[in-house]
């Protein structure tokens, strides 16, 4: 089926953090490692993508977590291009143990951005062909993070020079960084995380200073990174207590 | 033989940088995997040393580059233990290219340490005995990083949740980060690095503020993560221009 693919992984050591389970921006780097494989494979990888001046953009995730992973486990990932519209391209992934089960899910939103107008521009056929998904009107309205209003917590980050990807973005995991060392030890330590729904709305860039705001309601976490007046990203997510 | 390992891998989107390559804290992180993965080989690796109270440290690392590897690209790991007096053990690294040419070798230096009491302690003969390498009177007088005595520039970087590991340690790869985050963009897409020695002096913990303290002589660069008025670590950098 041109429409899905999987590839297997073993939990590294550097991509565990102090709980011993695989650090959530690691997770999601570890997802998005198949929709690239299975883009490479199709013929239709970044690379390609970047001739048309052209880049695929995440503009939100669902993540869902039942487990994660701990060092040295070996995991499937499995993802499948569902549908797209004339702008967003809709996305699932799960993550599988060795027997299995799945330990976490994903429904992503992708569109494709003109590289030099640093505009979204229309879903190009060719980029989508081979992965043989349904061209549909469909719109998916999908719930959007509140905004912290009334904030416990704010932390100061700046964007790294090791932050940014060939394509001169900040690889995503470091919006996962910002918001979520923004909690505190003893939060990060007695929860584990159950749902995130996180949005991206605007790009930040090398050498800008990000401020990550935080607003904690019991087991719901409210999160912003905003750059000067602009917000870059929104998420909530839910915990349990460990 | 059992004092030698290999490991192959292909570079991920998320271990290359701006420059299209991997980055250095990232390829030490993979040259590491290789030593982590041969003392797992030989049932003496982190969890089993972690349960005589024990963790290997890393005191210093002389990194030799000859060119860095690309996004996707295949590479090999190999790792070799080379011999051990009653403090230190040491160990060589290589990077291999799909073709057999080495594009990048490292000199390390481990000690073990006493997990309850942070401090370092004889090597005991169980941890090393399965590597079956001679141990020796000598202690190696490796080149020491001079201190940068007239910065160009420094930065403040805080210890995040997820840059600590299972057993509390700040992985690697952050010191890498904070000490060449510190050169400007300019200077770093116009340079390669083609030698580094670092040694590291002392822990950095969660929470804790760094000041990453660089001197650009030229092609060579002094760099130093200071935590209040501790040395935390030292390295000296050569580059060619790119």
């Amino acid at each position: 089926m041109p429409n899905a693919y999987s590839l297997d992984h073993t939990v590294l050591f550097y991509e565990t953090e102090m709980t011993g389970q695989m650090g959530i921006g690691r997770l999601v780097d570890l997802l998005l490692l198949a929709s690239e494989g299975h883009s490479d494979s199709l013929g239709v990888g970044s690379q390609e993508v970047q001739k048309l001046g052209l880049g695929w953009v995440i503009t939100q995730h669902q993540l869902k977590v039942k487990t994660l992973p701990q060092r040295g486990q070996k995991v499937t990932v499995k993802t499948q291009a569902q549908n797209y519209n004339s702008f967003f391209c809709y996305r699932d992934f799960w993550l599988y143990d060795e027997a299995g089960q799945e330990m976490a899910s994903m429904h992503s939103v992708f569109v494709l951005m003109d590289q030099e107008k640093r505009k979204m521009t229309r879903i190009l056929p060719e980029v989508v062909a081979p992965f043989e998904v349904e061209k549909t009107k469909k719109v998916e309205r999908l719930a959007q993070p509140q905004v912290p209003a009334n904030p416990s917590n704010q932390k100061n980050y700046r964007v790294r020079f090791m932050d940014i990807d060939e394509n001169r973005h900040v690889n995503n995991v470091h919006y996962f960084d910002w918001m979520l060392d923004s909690l505190e030890a003893d939060f990060l330590l007695n929860h584990q995380l159950i749902e995130m729904n996180i949005v991206y709305k605007n790009e930040v860039h090398y050498g800008q200073e990000v401020t990550s705001i935080v607003q904690v309601d019991d087991s719901t976490t409210y999160h912003e990174i905003r750059c000067d007046a602009t917000i870059s990203c929104l998420a909530e997510c839910k915990w349990q207590t460990r």
